[in-house]
């Protein structure tokens, strides 16, 4: 591309193809679109990036990024004081937030256990869980692991260790999700959905 | 999200979003991994955008973008003065110099004519077309036109617009991509292929 423009436009591709979701084709494509729309988009975006850049900063009670540490969840009066929500990752709270479905202050662990990957215990943002756990009031601690292999290991692994806490510690239900077709599901999941079923 | 983050990450999504190929959760993820990475990429990705939008002009005379006017491909002079290749979009242009393939400078239309668009010849940049194409020297017009019905509606109403001039009219081949499995080829393509075939 050094031939076709300014050394800019090439930096501009370059750092746009490391979004996640955007390869060097739709990079170039983002980056075209941006140059056409200027005033709209390419400056507020740019503006908007620095602004977060300056004020992002990560809740050091829950690991939650936001603009003010504690963060805005943390802060909030209205949460459940009494429930904790363990989750992978900060996409994992956002997904949680959205759904409405989260009860209580969230947890964020920064990953999950995996001998693949080389994460071990000391990685994750464990220590900090138990002294939260740990807190009189604190009754109970649900795990929104993914129900993936690393994730299960984590839930057992953090089990273990809130075990000789007066708490609390649940999971997320398994079954079919809300709309799936039955045809669909994979045997785990509808072995999960009749042995948990419910009342009618 | 109004509760979940401060409002300059919502803002920050929102603009995500409407890059070409980032939807609402892409947009979430993109944003996520910006915080995340702050130093190698968020505080580089604002400054090039900054950059960018201070830096970069029109080219007044072919239409692409770049950070100089004549940009840098009308400044080369190692492009054959006698040619002049038009495409609809600067993603064209990128595509063609990418590929090597064009062998004079370009002319960008920003656009092609569409009775279903509201796009008439006043919306396109011919005016310019049509003078640069009237400059002595030029000996050939290169239509690089999408292969679409509005494309091909276009090449024709470029030809009867250059046809008073000196200037041969020429247009791209059809036929077979390479690497392309004929048993995936629409009729056209094939006929086409036949059509123009050329000594082995």
């Amino acid at each position: 591309m050094g031939q076709i423009a300014g050394p800019e436009i090439e930096r501009l591709v370059q750092l746009l193809a490391r979004l996640p979701g955007l390869g060097p084709r739709s990079a170039r494509r983002a980056a075209l679109h941006l140059l056409k729309k200027r005033e709209q988009l390419l400056g507020p975006l740019a503006e908007a990036m620095r602004v977060a850049n300056e004020r992002i900063v990560v809740c050091r009670t829950c690991g939650n990024v936001d603009t003010a540490d504690p963060c805005t969840i943390c802060r909030d009066p209205r949460r459940d004081p009494t429930i904790l929500v363990v989750v992978e990752d900060v996409s994992d709270l956002w997904a949680l937030e959205r759904a409405g479905a989260a009860p209580g202050r969230f947890h964020v662990l920064e990953g999950v256990l995996s001998a693949l990957d080389g994460v071990r215990p000391e990685h994750l943002n464990l220590d900090r869980l138990v002294a939260r756990a740990s807190e009189p009031g604190v009754a109970e601690v649900i795990l929104a692991l993914n129900a993936t292999v690393d994730g299960q290991t984590t839930a057992h692994y953090v089990t273990e260790l809130l075990a000789h806490l007066p708490v609390k510690v649940t999971k997320l239900a398994h079954g079919v999700p809300v709309g799936g077709e039955l045809d669909f599901l994979d045997e785990g999941t509808l072995s999960a959905a009749i042995r948990q079923r419910t009342a009618f």
